[in-house]
């Protein structure tokens, strides 16, 4: 199917992405990449037999020069023939995307940087927060239960010249049941003690600090990114319904300051209605979105029956491989247009509209949810 | 598209609506009663960015003599031009509706009362108690904790002698989390004297009282609508779930008063399930219907997959504005009408089973759901 | 619509499914059958006013010699003419199943057994062991406290010489909101001696218990399937979505011994995430199949979403009427062919991989499930 113009020419703001690997990788390697799984289990078949892997033959085998349905040897060979940072050049220039926000925070060892990415792609990057890693940095630093939210505050505050957001994944160490309340002073002194007299790693994994860092960017008007629904096998998902966020999006609803809930899947409907009745809720559809393949249309559809247009972003959630940069959009403009292009057929909406609503969701609501920060570095569109 | 014409003609009972305002309202008021939103976020963008909003300018522009798609402004200055009584008779006119069973319950004081709206709608109307205003009016007397429960008994079989069901708004006070037993004499005096004894206005949310109050309704044998799923912000839609109610409906399914599950999305396949398995369950999809513009068949294919036909309901939680009244019964026939053509198309049904489910589905169930109270009145179809 | 050939042609292995009556059934034998529902509610109306019973008109009346679209009385009389015997054995030839995995812990008084079906069918037959159904043989020797956890083994060690897996009901009893580590021998003990000790007619429904036996089933390396999703009154549906396992799987990964989750509906999509990051979890869609009709083609869809193409599989859950036999393969193929035939059209895919992913749906994905069990007795494929 022909993507509607205006879809096709419309520049991404992808507001929710990671960097990529930097060298190449192999079949296993490059399966335990694909999706959420950790790689090929002996009692499943090749991860390729799934939608997203339908999709990396059909759509990102031309990207490389091969037929559309290259077979898996085919592509993953020519895949090394060109080389990790020649396919990464490709996949991001071919996602139509003008900004990136990244969240640097997971797997950095093996990831492009900032730097990388923005050299690779000749995109504008924004940073975004990963709220953990930084509670984690100062937990390393050998920081006393007294001064550690002060010490957070500074780091923030330090961040917040350059960063554009911040992340939380509470969802991955905790789950969303986060009371609504700012934590007292005591509250986090008590909690912090706990931590950082734990033996082992110091992996933040404690409701009340998760809600205090939360507390920190909005004090410091930074947006909010918060990873909901699927995830890897490390989450429960019953604990990922953005429902479960109902009583903290109560009580941060005055502060104005955003809120993002990132990929929502398969609870789209429900982080939809987030965003028609809490003033400050932004969704998306991200990671889903290059996941389900063909489906894409299907869940942008369920994503816009009651989000309002003005709530709703755009993000790719690519981690490793750079082809999800590239799916992740090319998925994302195929179910937007199929969505459109329904409604346009039976006359429920004009080009107008159709136009509208693309453009509010590929790059104004982004730049709106993340002004100023975001809106004064405005380059593209 | 067409509407098939069984759908087409098929005259409507709204088993669950509500006022709609008196006076003109201006741009902010009509989108803060456009959706659940409280109000147009200074974060998102008009509340018109959404499918109802799309679905108002396509479908019911024509009803005040605009052309399909008309501009927000021209909608306006129209609707300003004809008046509120001559844009209200209009919508409810077009609206193909026999009969409309009333909760006037919300928000009285700007909303058309029973009255109002049989002389703008000349439809027969039909009351509907709202069980929680009614114990307030109770407890507003200055009743003792000890006569509470016989004045509220008193209350309701007076009301009893014109109105054709009740509605409990628990969802919105205390969730759907409710005990199946009928409370005992002893719990419902304690928790009214609780209720009574505490400060500020008597707003009822005490799981044992609304429960009592349901009970009390079974035992007059009037059928117990329950709000479900999407509300505004007022209620935490974790605690919404109609599965939440399944104690309840075991507990109540010997009595054989109908218990109607409203509106239901986004878990309108539960609901879907307990009126499969519970006899005296009955489903609707109001309020999604109107709320999801053009998605109104995929809500309405996904209601039927197993839920029987004979205990699906037409509402359309009209409040507010007429427009409601309108998109509501005209989206739910599209929708109805596009489920049942996809069938014809391929064969899986013939035209007089269409034909058979939309009276069903438009009249039959919910003169039987509310017999004798209804159909003894039956005027039309 | 007609099937893709390489769908059409496909046998399958229906991995769960029952016995069926072995006598004639009157209509209200046959509307209990039907659905969930106990039988037809004074409420509602037929039960053939449904998706499931519009398809059995559509599809199963042709099987029986006459139109499709044949009224309820005329197919009920045919049935009668033709006989229990003849109607089974013609449902059971038309679903073209090569290897049937039969549950005989339900209603075993009034169904066929293992032996019966295979002499209706002319199929391979395999056995499923229903845990709670041999505890409950073991609860009625006599057993003590003390014994009861060996002679549980004993008695699953002796079943396993011919079954090729186990069934679990906890779903039923207690809920999947089950604990994932293994009890200790004091906890088995302990629990038993309580159950022992009661009342009454021996229903297992102890959460310990019911985990003792999945473990049990484990360490004898047999495939565990576990009920999820609708079924009838008897469960409290929101105690049975896939997402409560969560625990249990992430505790029972390493033994490798495959998981099955039945049903899913309306929790498909979860379970489809479970399928994608658990290595040892797979999926289907029975039971929903049937009951939705047209529909089907809608669930395969959202199943397919994120499962990943190796660990999905077919069953009918077919229990009672014959018809479910057949409707159950006939949806499923339908549904099936639907989403692959639109991936074709809009060449999101290619033949050889419709095909493909038929052959691992339809018979491989079983037999690696259940090998070296199932595949040593391969015959047919």
């Amino acid at each position: 199917m022909t993507l509607l113009p205006c879809v096709a020419n419309q520049s991404l703001i992808d507001h929710h992405c990671h960097g990529v690997v930097r060298t190449d990788v192999d079949r296993a390697e490059f399966e335990a990449l694909l999706t959420e799984a950790d790689g090929v289990s002996p009692l499943g078949t090749s991860l390729f037999d799934s939608m997203v892997g339908l999709a990396v033959r059909r759509w990102c085998a031309p990207v490389l020069d091969l037929p559309p349905h290259a077979s898996v040897d085919n592509y993953l060979a020519r895949r090394a023939e060109l080389g990790a940072t020649e396919v990464n050049r490709r996949f991001l220039a071919a996602s139509g995307t003008s900004d990136l926000l990244v969240d640097g925070g997971f797997q950095p060892e093996r990831s492009t940087d900032t730097d990388e990415l923005a050299a690779l792609s000749g995109k504008t990057i924004h940073e975004i927060v990963r709220l953990e890693t930084l509670a984690e940095g100062v937990a390393a630093t050998g920081v006393s239960a007294a001064d550690f939210a002060t010490r957070c505050a500074e780091a923030l505050a330090l961040r917040a010249r350059t960063a554009v957001g911040c992340k939380s994944i509470a969802a991955y160490r905790v789950g969303l049941r986060l009371a609504g309340a700012r934590p007292t002073d005591a509250e986090v002194r008590a909690a912090a003690g706990r931590w950082l007299a734990s033996a082992g790693p110091r992996r933040l994994a404690d409701e009340t600090l998760h809600r205090f860092l939360i507390w920190l960017a909005l004090d410091e008007r930074l947006p909010v990114q918060f990873h909901v629904g699927i995830g890897d096998a490390d989450l429960d998902l019953a604990e990922c319904d953005p429902l479960l966020l109902t009583g903290l999006l109560r009580a941060t609803r005055d502060t104005g300051v955003p809120i993002l809930l990132l990929h929502n899947y398969p609870f789209h409907r429900n982080a939809a209605y987030l965003a028609q009745v809490f003033p400050h809720v932004y969704v998306d559809i991200g990671l889903a979105t290059h996941n389900v393949g063909r489906r894409s249309g299907a869940l942008v559809a369920e994503l816009l029956e009651i989000a309002p247009f003005g709530k709703v972003l755009y993000s790719s959630d690519a981690f490793g491989l750079a082809e999800h940069y590239y799916l992740g959009a090319q998925r994302f403009r195929s179910g937007l247009s199929e969505f459109l292009a329904a409604g346009l057929a039976d006359e429920s909406w004009t080009e107008l509209d159709a136009g509208h609503i693309t453009r509010l969701i590929g790059q104004r609501n982004a730049r709106r949810a993340y002004a100023p920060r975001l809106s004064n570095e405005r380059s593209v569109n």
